[in-house]
């Protein structure tokens, strides 16, 4: 059994779509990190880096497993079960490049995008400004991705997965500084729409909601 | 014949020093990001994020395969090697997520505090708290992984090669601001040493310097 040990944050809804999408039986442990819970001895033994989120796999070749990182878990999981991720060649690498691309900058850019813009204790234009701009260039560089190819990398996988939250989250929290840069992504909007029909993504996103 | 498109900064160096590492043959193709050439068109379909680094591999199975972010050109060049990142197991998923804790949170947080410490236009004293906090919080969780094993995923890894070029730029362009943090972590220090002792760690590192 898989224990995921998440939040309702973008980074925490990506193994939970996966898992959804895989039909395993798994259960979902809060951490609240409203709450300061990622930094209990018991939580960093599994997560050293006290962010969620991380999956504790009890029946894992050679004994107990535990990961963290969302890239290391979704990697884990699509291996584990033969899903998602082709096993080598081009599409292997087109999914991981862009896996990497939403960990390394799409993630950690709308992330301080939402820190200064709708959270800092104090109003810093040149941030917001900096933030605004890097994450409309990384929109226009998806939405110009989804105009060749339905999925990221061609065929939906782990890649999808990883950016679907943290567009959900461009559109609704920080659609006020996005919103030029998402009309202009009529891909973008269209891969949104696609992605969010799957049943196994409505689960995920639901993650820890009831 | 893998062509290597780089330059000189902690990204562009790590597949030069996995390059290295394996002593494969490769030629370094300067991509002058001072110069904007990271937009020129023909670099733009090899990596249309617009950063450097990235490969084309000639013989890759299936065709030319050409493959951007650095930590999918690692993860390629470690699967097509058969070294440096086991292929299945504890160890694995340890250097995966060693892995992406650089490419999700050492790489974009130091990149950050790089910017708003030493080349931000106006001073951003709040911006430049927020990326010393989070880097110094990064330099003690490596140091604590680092006080439990030689290296990040227990043997020298794809996961040491993400991370040491950054580390060294936290110990040299940054090393006022992280002055306090770095001072507190012994492991991470002599981790550097270890790491920077290897010749192919040497070479990659001057990638583009003759
Ligand atoms: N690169 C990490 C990022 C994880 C992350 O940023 N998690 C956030 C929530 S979305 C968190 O746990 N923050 C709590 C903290 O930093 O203390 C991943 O992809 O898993
Ligand atoms: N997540 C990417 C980051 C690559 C990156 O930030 N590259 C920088 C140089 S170190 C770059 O090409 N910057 C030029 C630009 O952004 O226009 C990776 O790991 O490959």
């Amino acid at each position: 059994m898989i224990t995921l040990y998440t939040w309702k944050t973008p980074n925490g809804r990506k193994p939970a779509i996966m898992l959804e999408e895989l039909g395993w039986d798994y259960q979902a442990k809060g951490v609240d990190i409203g709450k300061d819970e990622q930094f209990a001895p018991g939580f960093l033994k599994v997560s050293p880096n006290n962010k969620i989120p991380a999956i504790v796999d009890d029946e894992a070749d050679g004994g107990p497993l535990s990961i963290f990182e969302s890239g290391a878990i979704l990697t884990y999981l699509a291996e584990r079960s033969g899903r998602l991720l082709a096993p080598s060649g081009h599409a292997r690498f087109k999914a991981l490049e862009w896996l990497y691309w939403q960990v390394g900058g799409l993630g950690p850019m709308l992330g301080q995008l939402g820190y200064f813009a709708n959270r800092a204790p104090e109003q810093v234009p040149h941030a917001i400004e900096r933030f605004k701009d890097e994450c409309g260039r990384l929109i226009r560089v998806m939405n110009g991705r989804l105009s060749e190819a339905d999925y990221l990398a061609g065929d939906y996988s782990i890649a999808d997965i990883a950016c679907y939250p943290w567009m959900v989250t461009a559109t609704t929290m920080l659609q006020v500084p996005l919103a030029s840069a998402l009309e202009h992504a009529p891909a973008v909007q269209s891969w949104l729409d696609r992605v969010g029909e799957r049943p196994a993504v409505q689960r995920g996103m639901a993650v820890l909601q009831h």
